[in-house]
């Protein structure tokens, strides 16, 4: 069974005129997210952290690595419009245990085709998809957890 | 905006010869799962819940209505085999935070047909839907919880 993590960074600070899109960063309100979010996975057999190079990013997978005491790396496919499809990910190395921080629409996009239906990703939520094969509808969803749909925290 | 949450009853007692199906009771695993999924819930306006007659719906219920401070109400239609459709739903006065305690493979069925694609609903997971039209196709799922997937409780 290979379980794969798609996890979309949490909210971050809005677009602004000069700065850098890739420089935007995480509210304080989306690190929290993120950080009750990640507690979710704790003892769940997340064995890797890949991440988008922008920083919200970044900054999502540094709050997942250290909640589950893990490193991250940082790859160039998970950022926006880097054209992978489901059936790259095999090749780039993604198996089981593996969550993957990026974008909408990509990742919804990639949870919808592997799993089909209607769903929504928001930002700082992930959607644990089990994995028959790296294709449409060859994966199965398992979990799917929005920050504001459920109290993730006890806060 | 209607959100409905399907929640699926907890863990219960093996079938066993001359025990009447609907008296199996939760285990206490079972129990236990119930409990945190139900706090998931707390202040997401849910506002009513209706189980199935069966032993294992109710002891759900009664653990969700005790951890959201609400009462319950027993509907012999959530009851399995009941031949209730989506399209009865709203006959049925099932409406915006209203939480349905039953059984497989009507919840997950009922949850796909609205949401579509494919998914697991396991004992004591619920999801979240949200209904623009009770037909199929008509929701889009914005949670799904399934215990053993994620850790929902800090056990």
């Amino acid at each position: 069974m290979t379980l794969i993590v798609f996890f979309r960074h949490g909210k971050a600070e809005p677009k602004m005129p000069g700065v850098d899109d890739r420089e935007r960063r995480l509210t304080e309100e989306g690190a929290a997210d993120v950080e009750c979010a990640a507690r979710l996975l704790r003892g769940r057999g997340v064995v890797r952290i890949l991440t988008s190079p922008y920083r919200r990013a970044i900054q999502t997978a540094e709050i997942l690595a250290r909640t589950l005491d893990l490193e991250y790396s940082v790859v160039e496919w998970l950022a926006p419009d880097s054209g992978i499809s489901v059936e790259d990910l095999p090749r780039l190395g993604v198996g089981d245990g593996y969550v993957l921080v990026g974008h909408n629409p990509w990742m919804e996009d990639t949870v919808t085709e592997l799993a089909g239906g209607f769903l929504e990703l928001k930002a700082g939520g992930f959607a644990v998809v089990e994995v028959e094969s790296f294709k449409a509808g060859g994966g199965k969803l398992l979990s799917l957890v929005n920050p504001g749909v459920i109290s993730i925290c006890q806060r």
